[in-house]
C-alpha cells in the first residue's frame, strides 16, 4: 500500500509541529508516492513564495534515486558531474541535499518521500524524519 | 494580506468535505497565492497520481490572467488561439476550463486562486468555491 | 503490488505476437508502472527509430489522467483545449488516441499502463489488451 | 546493419544474468540503436522507479559522442565545463559515468549503445559488457 492523504496529512503536521517547538524559520512540507508525485504540501506563512519547487525537488529527487538527500549530498560531493548528470535527466527537478527523506513502510518497501525545506538543511532532515516517525513510518535520510 | 495557510487549509478541507457530501470522485486541490505558488495542496486517496499539475494549472492560469476558469474557457472557445499563446508563455502550465477559482478578500483585491480536479469541471468549480465560502472569502470562477 | 518485469516481459511478449499474428506493421510497446515510469520496452526491426517517445507517451497520458487512449481522444474531440492543456501540464508527454491502455489488477486498482503505436491507433489499442489479457490482468481502453 | 530487437534482448539477459549471479542490486538496462533512440529497456523488480531516464543517458551519451562512460567521465573530470556543455547541447539527456558502452560489430563500426544503472559504476559497465559480449559482439566502456 502507498502512503494515504491521512499519512501525508499527519507527516506535515508533526513536521511543523517540530520545526515551531525548535524555533525553526518557516517550512514548506512537500509529501509524495513512490512514483514522485505529490500527495499533499503545505507552506508555512513568511516563507518565501517559491518553496513547493524546492520541497518537491527533495523528495522527487529521493524517490527517483533511492537515496535520501544526505546520501545524495555526499554522492554530490564525491562526484559533482554524476548528481548534476542525474539532475539533468529528472529535468532539472531534483535537490541532493539533507531534506529529502524517503519513507519505507514495516517491511523496508519505500512508499514515498518527503522534502521539508526553510531552516538548515540538517535540521529540514531532522523535521522530517521527525514527521515520518510521528505516523508510525522509517525515515531514510 | 494574502492567504494564510490555516485559510488555504480551511479552503481545502471545505472543499473536500463538499465533494464527499455529494459523492464526487476523488478530488485534488491546490490553494496558490496571488503570485501562483502553492501555500497547500491535497490529493484524495483513489485519484489518479498526477492530479497535482492539473489542480495547479487550473489555479495558476487564474492567478496569471485574473480569470477563473470558466471565464478563460469562454475566451478559449472564442479565441483558441489566444489561449493557447498565454499557455505558451506561461509555459503550458495553465489548465482554462472550471474549477479554477480566484480568491478576493472583502475590498475585491485578488489575493490567491484555487484549483480543483477530479470530477465534472463544473463539480469541480462548485466545490472550489464552497471552499473559498467556507473561509468567508469570496470566489470568482 | 505494482506489475513485476515478468508481467511486462509476458505483456509484451503477446502483445507483439497478436501483432505478427495479425499482420501489423512493426509495432513498439512500452509498460509503465502506475507511476508513469518505464518497467519494459520493446521496438520491432523496422519500426521508425523514434517510436520510444509514442509508446511512452500513450501509456504515460493514461497513468496521469487514469483515462485509457479511447477516452482520451473522445475527451479530446470534445475538449481540445482541455486535452492540450492536460499536455501541457505534463510537459508534453501524453499522446491521447487508443494505443494507451490502463491495467488493472484483479481488485480493480491501477497498477500500470499500456502504449503501443505502429498500425493503426485501433488496431495498436488491440494487441496491447490482448497482452494484458495474456497475463492474467485487466486492461482499460 | 543496425542491433536486432532480438540482440537487444540477449543484451538485456545477459546482463541481467551476469547482475544476479554476482548478487548486484537489482539493475535497469536500455539497449539504443546508433541513433540514440531505445530498442529495449528492462528494469528488475526492487529498483527506484526513474531508472529508464539514467540507463538511457549513459547509453544515449554513448551514442551521441562516441565515447564509452569511463571515457566521458575521464573527460568530465579533466574538463568538467566541456562535458557539462556536451550536456547542455543534447538537453540534459547525458549521464557520463561507467555504465554506458558503445556496442561495436565485427568490422568496428558503431552500431548501438548499452546503458546499465543499478549497481556501482564499475559494476555497471561490467554487466553491460558482458551482455554485448554474449550476443557476439564488442563492448567500448
Amino acid at each position: 500500500m502507498g502512503l494515504s492523504l491521512e499519512q501525508a496529512r499527519g507527516i506535515i503536521q508533526a513536521a511543523l509541529a517540530a520545526g515551531r517547538a525548535r524555533d525553526m524559520r518557516p517550512l514548506s512540507v512537500a509529501v509524495l508516492d513512490a512514483g514522485g508525485h505529490p500527495i499533499a504540501f503545505e507552506r508555512e506563512d513568511g516563507a518565501p513564495p517559491g518553496r513547493f519547487a524546492i520541497a518537491q525537488g527533495k523528495a522527487f529527487g529521493a524517490a527517483m534515486t533511492g537515496m535520501g538527500g544526505r546520501k545524495q549530498m555526499s554522492r554530490a560531493e564525491a562526484q559533482p558531474y554524476f548528481m548534476a548528470a542525474l539532475n539533468g535527466v529528472y529535468g532539472g527537478q531534483m535537490v541532493p541535499v539533507p531534506g529529502g527523506v524517503l519513507v519505507r513502510d514495516e517491511t523496508g518497501a519505500i512508499i514515498g518521500a518527503v522534502g521539508v525545506t526553510g531552516d538548515t538543511s540538517d535540521n529540514d532532515a531532522a523535521v522530517a524524519l521527525a514527521g515520518i516517525a510521528a505516523v508510525g513510518l522509517v525515515g531514510e535520510d
